[in-house]
């Protein structure tokens, strides 16, 4: 806990420049776009048409009607995936919180740009367009890592603040941490898929005190191990996220707020991204537990942006079910994921090309001279 | 029901080919090839050294473990998968049991040489080798059909027997059919994973009586509704499997002889395939309901298969959650697929895949230069 005092004394909340948020809030809440209910129509007749019993691709077909809406054509297509992953550091790390060092968030960035980690593995697989992007690190990027080409290196901060003692950000922060998701949305050629990750040590911790004060859950139901804290480390978790809690929670009324006091500049930055997405009209394959509370804040704030999303797993962390009912959302995968920075959303991502290629590349009925169960001959 | 009288004096038993029966036996029987524990063990330790906290690639993890056993290797590959689709009629189909004509089975094995079909699309976008065996269908292959280049046009019989008046096949059929299962594993450079399809129409119904068999389980764990069959065919169903089981159950003390009354061809080839596979030290990724059927068939006439198998989905059909506990296997997929073909196995293949592909490419906390937990510093 060699950090505590420096954590302890950042980015205290100061005078607030409630114009900054109220001109975020503006930005957050313009509409999104309509889903079209004509393509996914045309695409379910189209998806009756081809040579397999009615349904039997189960919820493949469903996602592919949801491509179909959200593309606008009875055909659509996934080639273009982009995958973004936020980083910052947490002023809760002091606590002792994590099984990891906070220097592990830093490295892991650099781990992220070599190629090493698991996200950056499953971008080049899946030939998806891969970046980091740094909000905030206690120690910072320095030399030619702060040039790497698939680093964008903001530092807005050194992490936010300890949320057992000050709010994690102040208005000003908060704004530009928001701005850096969304613009990590609309730089360059518009993507056909978003994919959010994280990476931030103890960003399980201020997620469960997200989740608590968005749901209204105890520690008990939010808390989990993280990435394998111990039994000592899980009490302090407890504990650190119930002083969280105690300190915040009357003042948590609006998820912007509960943003601003609980979360993290990562955090923020996936909600700016999952917002500014829905309202150009890219689908985002939502991640774990993390991803999803960012999620939620963004439907909070725009209820539009929940037609545009998909939830790729069940996380092993309790808290992430909790989420997903709030949100009515049915993960496509349960396979024990809990790594984070996207991985589970990329792992899911080829049952989503999958559904598309089905959809436009299998033959009709008629096309392939198969007889359907209507013309059934007296079976 | 135009084909009924043809089905039922299809293929009676006749005076049984023991010698037939007892050496297919003893090929089934012959030993499979113990798993690299060695190799396991090492592929576990370097799981532990990547740059992830232990465990949080979850099943992911256990894949690519399980894959460095089979292939004798700490770093093991995923490129080489063959598909083959084994087709065959049912004579229960008679009974009134399907929604669909049972001229889609013939039809459907030129939509898989055509790349249409499910199967087809799944294995040109996975690069797998496929191809399609015909067993023997009521209305034969004719003309061009029958040499195309994906097509094995064996043809062993019209269909095996309606199994609610005659034994599905005899000896001798039941020993071809497994042999062209076999057949379908020995052939060429061994893959490095083998996934089984089936196509044939009523072969859920079929499926159901040997399940019922199999674990000692009525009609109503068994039936579904297999490719959407209707109220009153779920009841023809229901009945014409019961009839089946009347028939034949007090014969059905060994599974060999299970298979022989109550399966059907493409189910035998399965089983045939699953102990080649396992005898040649390649494993499986096996599909649904009719695929597990064929597998558990397969894990009891030698026991050792079990242990190079892979379950990748669990279907809708009700049965087929019982045969995968029996098996204790977890599938990995549950998004309500229920099309057969082998298409779920495939559409699991990219788990397997990217489980390979993050044991191998991932760096580990060493060569990434990232703190691992055991290193921390007071956190």
């Amino acid at each position: 806990m060699n950090d505590r005092h420096l954590h302890d004394q950042a980015l205290k909340p100061d005078a607030t420049p409630h114009v900054k948020r109220a001109s975020c809030y503006v930005q957050l809440t313009k509409p999104v776009p309509p889903i079209d209910n004509a393509a996914r129509e045309q695409a379910r007749a189209h998806q009756n048409q081809l040579t397999k019993p009615p349904g039997s691709l189960g919820r493949l077909e469903a996602l592919a009607v949801d491509f179909a809406g959200w593309q606008g054509t009875v055909l659509p297509r996934l080639e273009h995936c982009r995958v973004r992953v936020f980083a910052a550091d947490h002023g809760i790390a002091a606590e002792g919180v994590s099984a990891f060092p906070q220097a592990v968030t830093v490295e892991m960035i650099r781990n992220f740009a070599g190629g090493g980690a698991a996200i950056s593995v499953l971008s080049r697989l899946y030939g998806a367009d891969f970046r980091v992007v740094n909000l905030g690190t206690v120690q910072p990027l320095v030399g030619e890592d702060r040039d790497h080409p698939v680093i964008d290196d903001l530092q807005l901060a050194p992490g936010s603040a300890n949320i057992c003692v000050a709010a994690a950000m102040d208005d000003s922060l908060l704004a530009a941490a928001l701005a850096a998701g969304a613009d990590a949305i609309s730089a360059g050629e518009p993507p056909q898929l978003f994919i959010g990750g994280e990476m931030g040590i103890a960003n399980t911790s201020t997620t469960a005190a997200l989740t608590s004060a968005l749901l209204g859950l105890g520690v008990d139901d939010t808390v989990g191990t993280g990435t394998g804290v111990d039994a000592p480390g899980l009490v302090r978790k407890r504990q650190a996220v119930e002083r969280a809690l105690n300190l915040h929670l009357a003042h948590c009324d609006m998820p912007l707020e509960t943003l601003r006091r609980l979360g993290g500049l990562e955090i923020a930055a996936l909600t700016g991204a999952y917002v500014a997405a829905a309202q150009r009209g890219i689908p985002s394959l939502v991640d774990g537990y993390i991803c999803t509370a960012a999620a939620l804040i963004a439907c909070r704030i725009n209820p539009g942006v929940r037609d545009w999303l998909l939830f790729a797993h069940q996380s092993k962390e309790p808290g992430h079910r909790h989420l997903l009912e709030a949100l009515e959302a049915q993960p496509l995968l349960d396979l024990g994921l809990h790594l984070g920075e996207g991985s589970g959303a990329a792992v899911a991502l080829p049952l989503l090309q999958a559904a598309c290629v089905l959809h436009g590349g299998m033959a009709t009925f008629a096309e392939a001279g198969v007889s359907n169960g209507e013309s059934g001959d007296g079976v």
